[in-house]
């Protein structure tokens, strides 16, 4: 089994090299959204967009086992998105990921917003050739669950605790959240987010404007004029 | 890849049968509970466990990737509880729940509940041995997640629609929610609850002693005596 195991995170490995080169290469940063299901992760997506669509060019691979629907949502804000329905997988892979990038044809030095399937488990494992894992928490889910999901809040860089609107409804304690997570990641970054009332998103947005400058200086001059 | 995963469920489907088999001879109700992370699933065992334990013999098995938070939180109940740490793992299997089985010895007669890891798509595909399995969905989640995770919502006999104290506060259509789980499951059979304010509550617990007494009338005379 770890054999078998090792096999498949090898070859996926190959695939995400292959797509952070090309991403690089362009210019564009590429996001991979993680966390579980409902914790609001198209509802963030969709705001963002919004709200940058005069400043930046955006594109958007969404995940899911079935349907189409975050794809549509999305492009009723007016960016391209293209939808991968996993059947059974329960995660998105390099190879898929690689399909979606020559489908969509993201622009050069745009952002690319990968969706995964909702889980907070197998989706750790797989790079998709993304710059950053994002693990989007909502904060109905409890407290508790970077010390009992470790793997994904080691992974990510920023953790955004969304649903913060709902913190006077709830019994959940912020800080003992944020220790949890510098527990199992000490240097990951932390936001507090209302998707639905907008508290934070000026952070969110500050984040991926430095994010993708500082991406953007680490290119070469030969291939910033190209 | 399809053989390995053909070859592997296999393997599971028959330590989850011998599972069965030694529950049913016993007439223990093996009930797997499965759900997104932070569904509200330990809240629910908890409060189950204190308002049914003077009239049911109760145990515990709970999965998680890492932590024994949950199973100490059952233990003080006052009900036997063990803890698997799956690790890398995003689901329980047959394997690890016949041996928490062997170390729990659950009496004759009792229901043991199963707390899978939080995962609404992995622990679709592999059997226990359980009776039922009861998939919660925290209204937080959103009403789409039946058609989006078809497969958890078709393998499940009930849906606990969790968290209904919140409802005031969310933009959450019950009715469709429902709509979407018959969808991909006709006879799915649907309980509104909060684990919180204990709404609902009466519904659940009058569920599962009908479906214990309907367990036990199936045990032969024989069995019924022994």
């Amino acid at each position: 089994m770890v054999q078998i195991e090792q096999d498949i995170l090898a070859k996926n490995n190959g695939y995400a090299a292959a797509n952070r080169r090309y991403l690089e290469d362009r210019g564009i940063l590429a996001l991979n959204l993680v966390s579980s299901p409902g914790a609001g992760k198209t509802t963030l997506l969709a705001r963002t967009i919004t709200e940058l669509k005069g400043e930046l060019s955006m594109a958007v691979i969404e995940g899911d086992q079935e349907t189409a629907n975050d794809a549509e949502r999305i492009r009723r804000t007016g960016v391209p998105a293209i939808q991968i329905n996993t059947g059974k997988g329960c995660h998105l892979d390099g190879h898929m990921v690689g399909h979606a990038i020559d489908s969509l044809q993201p622009a050069d030095r745009s952002v690319l917003f990968i969706e995964n399937v909702g889980n907070l488990v197998c989706p750790a494992a797989f790079d998709l050739g993304e710059a950053h894992k994002v693990a989007i928490l909502s904060v109905t889910e409890g407290e508790d669950k970077p010390i009992k999901y470790p793997d994904m809040f080691h992974a990510a860089d920023l953790m955004i605790m969304n649903k913060v609107d709902l913190l006077p409804h709830l019994d959940f304690d912020v800080g003992a959240c944020k220790d949890y997570a510098r527990r199992v990641n000490p240097r990951i970054k932390i936001l507090e987010v209302s998707a639905t009332t907008g508290e934070g998103m000026a952070g969110w947005q500050a984040w991926i404007k430095a994010t993708r400058e500082a991406a953007l200086a680490g290119l070469s001059d030969a291939k910033r004029s190209a």
